[in-house]
């Protein structure tokens, strides 16, 4: 039966959530409380493991959060909030947190972050927070958070792995919410197969995978929105080293059809 | 150790591929060929497995492949293939198999399908058939496909399990592909948290979770463009039973800010 088992799981990729216990605060090291987690579950990094992580923890932890009562809307946002009854503060980070209005109509705002990254409201969230009292904001710059988190993972475990730090993004034509890479260290996010060829010698001239999109929509399957459960751990999967950063994955403007 | 190493996997998803050996040719019994493919690995079916499946073994098994020389492409066509030293008989067949152009630019085009899927070339794909004499279409009903391979693998094992069919698609304002349920069958592709509460008693009101888009990237991690693995079980997600098929991911175009 021992070999049947090995059998089974050639090839296997595994994820493994990483439940956090209590709420993160400005100021806490997310590498101690996501070590002190793997413990509880006795569970070890190993080499080449992915952590894959929502960025409402990474920007608590940053302290990358806004005391709604500090805000002050314009009456544009007022009469906005208004009309659909939505919080009016809420509408006025978003608008702030962006560089540019890229659609707008009824409740939905989509706008294009200074980071970028096109998303309803500029990534602004109130929910998991602390029932509407304050606001989560996007890391400021989330690739560095994941190399960070990477560094001092590695300062304490020995161990080579990737991070990834994922928010939920709508789609333009498809109903639902899926994960989405914005932040990423030790990985390439791009997996490139322009110019090999397939078993039957057709070259692949249009195929290049987001692979850090596919492993944080992984990620999403055990990160729940109410489990408690802000990380999880992807094992055997056999991504490239290398740099490139989220950034790498959005697309320049003078490509984009859609802008 | 027996405890650590159950507790090591509370609530862990797990990907197995299923590599199926040699082509997949019209008429032939996919279920069969899955079930041989299990049985090869000692692997067995289990109440609550997804099986996600990329479209083009689907298509393949159903004859929705063309003979390129059958096709006479347009003047339009063929122009554009001039220009761009591209096929103009897949042009050809991209435009036949829309409903609607979305949008042209150089040598991208994007498609209406005829099932109501915004993709490029309206899903017809040269790679991984014959090495450029045929192209593999969408199935004609995805969920129907779907529905058809749950069915027999029911009838075969006596096992629940829900179906997944994707296809690997672009994104506006991001780089790379991702995979994505084109059609679904004994599971809800959205799960709805609109109206309950985070922990912190805030209702998170824009909630809907792709979840069927999401286990299709999953796959993805291991059905490789490269790898002869066109499916995978995925095993410990706790979907939810029901319908609504991939139709269900395809948003309306009244609410589509995008078209």
């Amino acid at each position: 039966m021992g070999n049947s088992r090995d059998k089974r799981r050639a090839g296997e990729v595994r994820i493994l959530p990483l439940p956090i216990n209590g709420e993160i605060r400005a100021g806490d090291s997310l590498s101690a409380r996501l070590l002190a987690a793997a413990r509880i579950l006795e569970l070890r990094f190993l080499n080449g493991d992915i952590l894959v992580i929502k960025h409402k923890v990474v920007s608590k932890a940053e302290g990358a959060i806004v005391a709604l009562d500090t805000i002050k809307p314009s009456a544009t946002s007022r009469n906005w909030a208004r009309r659909y009854k939505l919080d009016a503060r809420v509408r006025e980070l978003a608008v702030r947190e962006s560089r540019r209005i890229v659609r707008r109509r009824r409740a939905v705002l989509i706008t294009e972050t200074k980071h970028g990254f096109i998303c309803a409201n500029s990534g602004v969230d109130v929910s998991n927070v602390d029932g509407g009292q304050h606001a989560v904001l996007l890391p400021v710059d989330a690739d560095r958070s994941a190399a960070k988190l990477r560094r001092e993972l590695k300062k304490h475990t020995g161990i080579e792995i990737a991070v990834i730090v994922s928010d939920s993004f709508g789609r333009p034509w498809r109903e639902g919410l899926t994960e989405a890479a914005i932040g990423v260290a030790g990985m390439r996010p791009l997996v490139d197969y322009r110019g090999r060829r397939d078993p039957h010698g057709y070259s692949l001239h249009a195929t290049v995978d987001a692979v850090a999109d596919e492993l944080a929509c992984a990620a999403g399957l055990v990160c729940g929105k109410l489990a408690g459960t802000p990380a999880c751990i992807i094992r055997g999967y056999a991504y490239k080293r290398g740099n490139g950063g989220a950034r790498a994955l959005i697309r320049p403007a003078q490509n984009d059809l859609f802008r």
